[in-house]
């Protein structure tokens, strides 16, 4: 499987799947149908159908898709079927609120460590971690070889913090902040703005 | 201009778009070209002119977009360009990160309430604002008329909760719960999951 030849649109549509599945399982369903998972996800049951054959085949005219299977290969492709450390950077509201979180348990993630460069956090305990300080940032994921870093920063430091984290090896970012982020080829930034969230719904509203 | 026209995934773009060209602004920026945009929310030059052209013409050839006008226009068709009273309900982590979080100034939303069923919160303030027991919220929703809610309870109430916020009027939800809604046409939901925004980058790490 050439990555290359993945569009990005595809993958990011992968994750939605997924979860609308493990909810199925949850129900104690074994098979869907892609005009099944389209309605759970708003999605046509074509475009389900075409995403999903960029893998292969995974339905049977007439049986549809074993849910159990879709969900290990699924797994496999977004490589989250083992568990990635994530660093959390910047021990405010939301900061604490992801350090705490209960929603990554079984779908690849699991915080390892937290940083903020406020004296007064330094050392104290957030959820089972205790906060490192922002100077230690570069060595400690570097050592630690993490790749993930959710950023929640103020907006005014989060492109200096950026370019700490890009320079300890991180090559996926979560960010927080509402602000744009400047990043190498190579470096995926992914933004969790609920301004953003909101105003895809506003238009909608008379 | 009828809301039916324009598909979900243009408008889904425009918040975007609105986001860069703040920023562009704040850095004293008179104008820019849909290239320039492009590179700065990864989205090609050409998609952006298309979408743009759905409401009209913005650009000149040769002189680009006029920063202020584009944003003033992706504010009225967001209809954000007032501002939007919002329903924050659960105030765990989550919910106390929103009520307090500084990055809706201006972007067109306020909190203006906050709900818990916990009686140890029921009274408190978080913020500015004073925690209403969640049994008056079809009633305090409905009395003050509000559109929008920020869902941030445990996943085991969420549909519950949607539940009672449709009935109170609430036609956009914003759901922090990890699991998917279901509601009848006419209400929108979007969805913050940092699962699914860190599923979307694991497949690119090496």
């Amino acid at each position: 499987m050439n990555k290359l030849e993945i569009p990005d649109i595809i993958i990011s549509r992968l994750p939605i799947y997924l979860r609308a599945l493990r909810h199925m399982k949850g129900e104690g369903r074994l098979t869907t149908s892609s005009q099944e998972l389209g309605a759970a996800v708003g999605i046509s049951a074509a475009q389900i159908r075409k995403d999903l054959s960029q893998f292969g085949g995974f339905g049977k005219q007439g049986t549809g898709y074993d849910v159990s299977f879709l969900i290990k290969t699924l797994r496999e492709i977004l490589k989250v079927e083992s568990v990635w450390n994530v660093a959390v950077i910047g021990m405010g509201d939301m900061g604490h609120a992801l350090t705490r979180y209960q929603g990554f348990t079984d779908r690849g993630f699991r915080v390892s460590m937290v940083f903020d460069n406020d004296p007064a956090k330094i050392g104290t305990r957030v959820g089972d971690y205790v906060v490192t300080d922002m100077k230690e940032i570069v060595e400690s994921i570097q050592s630690s070889k993490i790749k993930l870093a959710m950023l929640c920063v103020p907006a005014s430091a989060a492109q200096d913090v950026t370019n700490l984290l890009i320079k300890a090896g991180v090559t996926a970012i979560l960010n927080y902040a509402p602000i744009s982020l400047n990043v190498p080829a190579g470096v995926r930034v992914q933004y969790i703005d609920p301004s953003i969230g909101l105003q895809r719904m506003t238009y909608y509203i008379d």
